[in-house]
């Protein structure tokens, strides 16, 4: 049990290093993204706000690193007392935070994704063009972009099972629950 | 104890009864829309299809009411036969399946209204022209669409947090794992 508590910690801190880094990769690539083109002697721009929701996908992951950073502080914190404790209520508030985190950071890469798919193919019929073939080197900065925020999303996923787990099981008792829930 | 149990019961139910039926509702909706036009001598259609997105929202909303449909069996039967068993393994199982469906239906959910706010509003940055002036009826159809798949995964996203409860509190015993949780 005692081995099992000490790799989840060192996996919860893992985790969210690996979030908060991909996340704030994510929101610089997309924030930063902008080219300038000519053609003939007009100049021509793409920026990451003319896209609204890439503006939504770097708010998003910078609110997400944010969060990160204050539970980073909160693990070391922990590690270095040894004895803080928490119940059920800060227990609760992690996993509803670790949950609104890892649903918005997907929201927010789900729709860039389908703006980038529509920015790649185009969508002929109903005259949406494609623009990456104008503004290649900005379609692949975001391309980078979301690809990040595809990473962050999916470990924001996996922080949020653990704290359900740290949550959930202070609920349980092993034999109790396990009679209880097999009836169904 | 108990009466949270059959609280539990009951919600569960009633909440994979709604997720089926907004799923159900939303695949209809959007699965169903397309509008015709003429415009002089021209005929122009719009259909879900033209929008991969839409495709996409259709089938996984499909595989949600078809997996709660299973699950609404799962839960009649066990309320039936009373002590219908079962451990980790399949809470685990459950626990999982959940857990896909609600962050599948959440992306296709937003990726499709990413695609709903570019039909309405255009990009005129990126020569994409909204489309909802000419193809009205079209447009609140997936709206409306939209709406229940975001009813249906709203629920999803709550059925997943019972069955997170369900799985997790097997691995509890009340009195240790606040001790143990406690030390951070």
């Amino acid at each position: 049990m005692k081995k099992m508590e000490r790799w989840l910690r060192v996996s919860e801190l893992a985790m969210r290093l690996a979030a908060l880094g991909f996340a704030v990769t994510a929101s610089a690539l997309v924030g930063s993204d902008r080219q300038v083109r000519m053609f003939f002697s007009l100049e021509k721009r793409a920026k990451f706000t003319d896209l609204k929701v890439l503006v939504f996908l770097v708010a998003a992951n910078g609110i997400s690193a944010g969060y990160n950073l204050l539970q980073l502080v909160r693990c070391f914190v922990g590690m270095m007392k040894g004895g803080v404790s928490f119940g059920k209520g800060f227990a609760f508030v992690v996993f509803s935070c670790d949950q609104i985190m890892a649903y918005v950071t997907l929201s927010a890469m789900a729709a860039a994704a389908q703006a980038a798919v529509l920015a790649l193919l185009g969508q002929p019929e109903l005259q949406w063009m494609k623009i990456c073939d104008l503004y290649s080197r900005f379609c692949i900065q975001a391309g980078e972009g979301i690809a990040c925020a595809f990473i962050a999303c999916s470990v924001m996923i996996i922080i949020s099972c653990i704290s359900a787990f740290n949550f959930f099981r202070l609920y349980g008792s092993n034999k109790g629950c396990k009679n209880s829930h097999g009836s169904w």
